[in-house]
């Protein structure tokens, strides 16, 4: 079995051998090689560089042999689109945070194709890059209400409460803001979809900041319908939820091929209720790969045996690589769930 | 019914006739004449001036009718008192790390009642004030899963890697040192109880890091150690979690009077969880304390029909009040609450 099949039939809940495995933030700081592509270079100027960010995509795989290749980018490349002025100090910062109706009213939806060709590109040349070798390729996208806490806020924050505030005192503007992100993120998958990404994966970070009701009213509906407008025909849908262990069902319910369960989510738990409904994927804490070979490895073989139940499984941390990450953890974990064949 | 009981009796799941209510973080920035008191004098100064923290202390009960008094101090007072340097700015910061054995086996765990007299004059002071109109006083301490991840990192941080590393690493240093901050918790916690509280809190507010595995092994054993320890039958022991959702179970099963959880816990489905085990205290997002008064009332009718299942019920928020909580907010919340008679 290819590991393309591996990963697309295990999105879609088809038998494989064993679980596929990857990780989120594969491509980052911990890996020296990368870091060296990233000297001297600004982060979205890296996101920009077709060559370099085939480079990086690329290293996981070659270095380490992750079994997906995820295209290199940044979930706010193609909100500059809209207009919005941003730098990376290294966080997102938002130059001018957007609170009002007629700020939201100005942002332009344009087609990202048109905006961000780049990624497009990137994603090109990564598929013939990959054909031959029958590695799977990803796309991503951020989830608009994460892209609204970061655009509302003005940058990263612990508890978001500008987002919320706007939810309690101005929700007109919050749903007008998450329209147009919702429509923006619809096009921005699809435009990957149909330049060669496999599968694409929704990141929502700043969800599970919200209260089980909220996260019902504001969030739900918004993944349902990307799930009903991404061509999952053509790519699976994976949905991930940081945070999220009070939410499993309502990601369930918004019907993605896959959950992807942060580590502070009951695997087993999870499991038991997508059953034949969804494929889970997940979900280690990437504190673990501090720890030795043995105990990565006894952590893979639970996660395998918890996530059973469930139609399908694919290996992967319950958050990205933090870039203190040890590489030879990295190393343990893919080889811990490449012997479980 | 007076206020001592109301709590008192809801703590221990003996029948109220209303919930009662107070806000953690009460005494706190939202509140212009604590902004007064605190002008010109660095937060620990305040923590150690008995005058002025007996004054903030009470403003939320003069000012807004809460019914509960909790001691104003900080969860590092304690800590102080073992060597540790730190500073706040805002935020704690830790001159030196804890990293090694060495480091652990320097901290001296020295009776609070000698490093830090005025914690208890503070609370002898406040008993005083509030015994003619029977308003509890209540104590509080950090957990000592949350004050070692400060002290191994050395200061605030999204994910706390650097606790974990060491969990991961050298697991009998992070023994060592939990070991001394439950030591000194349990000291800090009967010492307050002697000193006139008549509740305490534990405030755990890092444990939700950790996944279901780890909180089993590193938390739940030091939280049963302290409900063990603690003089329970003079004050009952309310067990508080940050981003908690997925050890509901753990909290009850440490054995605790009350958890405390945080506004993402389905609080119906805790409080059946509860039951007669455990009374529950929350959970309403600081947040929705921005919103009109319409919906802050409807939030707290919410939140009591779900807490029915328990024993016993405190209306709280699911976190501390934030710097821009609204005080007419505030005053919406105690409101609703008091018009559940």
């Amino acid at each position: 079995m290819n590991r393309t099949e591996r990963l697309l039939r295990s999105c879609r809940g088809e038998p494989v051998d064993r679980p596929p495995v990857w990780l989120m933030r594969q491509a980052g700081r911990y890996l020296p090689e990368y870091r060296r592509v990233r000297e001297g270079v600004s982060f979205l100027d890296l996101c920009r560089d077709v060559e370099r960010a085939v480079e990086v995509s690329l290293q996981p795989l070659r270095l380490l042999g992750t079994e997906a290749v995820i295209l290199f980018s940044d979930i706010f490349v193609p909100v500059l689109g809209m207009g919005v002025e941003l730098d990376f100090r290294p966080g997102p910062v938002v130059a001018r945070p957007i609170r009002t109706r007629e700020q939201v009213a100005a942002l332009a939806v344009r087609d990202p194709r048109e905006s961000a060709p780049y990624v497009f590109e990137i994603l090109r040349v990564l598929r013939r890059e990959l054909a031959e070798e029958q590695v799977p390729l990803l796309g991503f996208a951020g989830a608009p209400f994460s892209l609204a806490a970061y655009l509302v806020q003005g940058g990263g924050s612990r508890h978001f409460s500008a987002v919320k505030r706007m939810m309690h005192r101005d929700p007109e503007t919050l749903r007008a803001l998450l329209d147009r992100l919702t429509e923006l993120a619809v096009a921005h998958l699809n435009a990957q979809i149909e330049a060669g990404a496999q599968a694409v994966q929704l990141f929502d970070t700043w969800a599970g900041l919200l209260s089980r009701a909220d996260y019902r009213e504001w969030v739900l509906p918004v993944h349902r319908e990307l799930v009903a407008k991404v061509d999952r025909e053509a790519a699976p849908l994976i949905l991930y939820v940081n945070d999220g262990a009070h939410v499993v069902d309502e990601m369930l319910e918004a019907g993605p091929d896959v959950i992807s369960l942060d580590w502070r989510v009951d695997l087993a738990d999870a499991a038991r209720r997508a059953g034949r409904r969804a494929s889970v994927q997940g979900n280690l804490d990437p504190c673990l790969l501090y720890a030795p070979a043995e105990a990565i490895g006894a952590a893979v073989r639970e996660a395998v045996r918890a996530a059973a139940p469930a139609r399908g499984h694919i290996l992967n941390l319950g958050h990205g690589c933090l870039p203190d990450t040890p590489v030879e953890g990295v190393r343990a974990f893919i080889r811990a769930a490449q012997q479980l064949a």
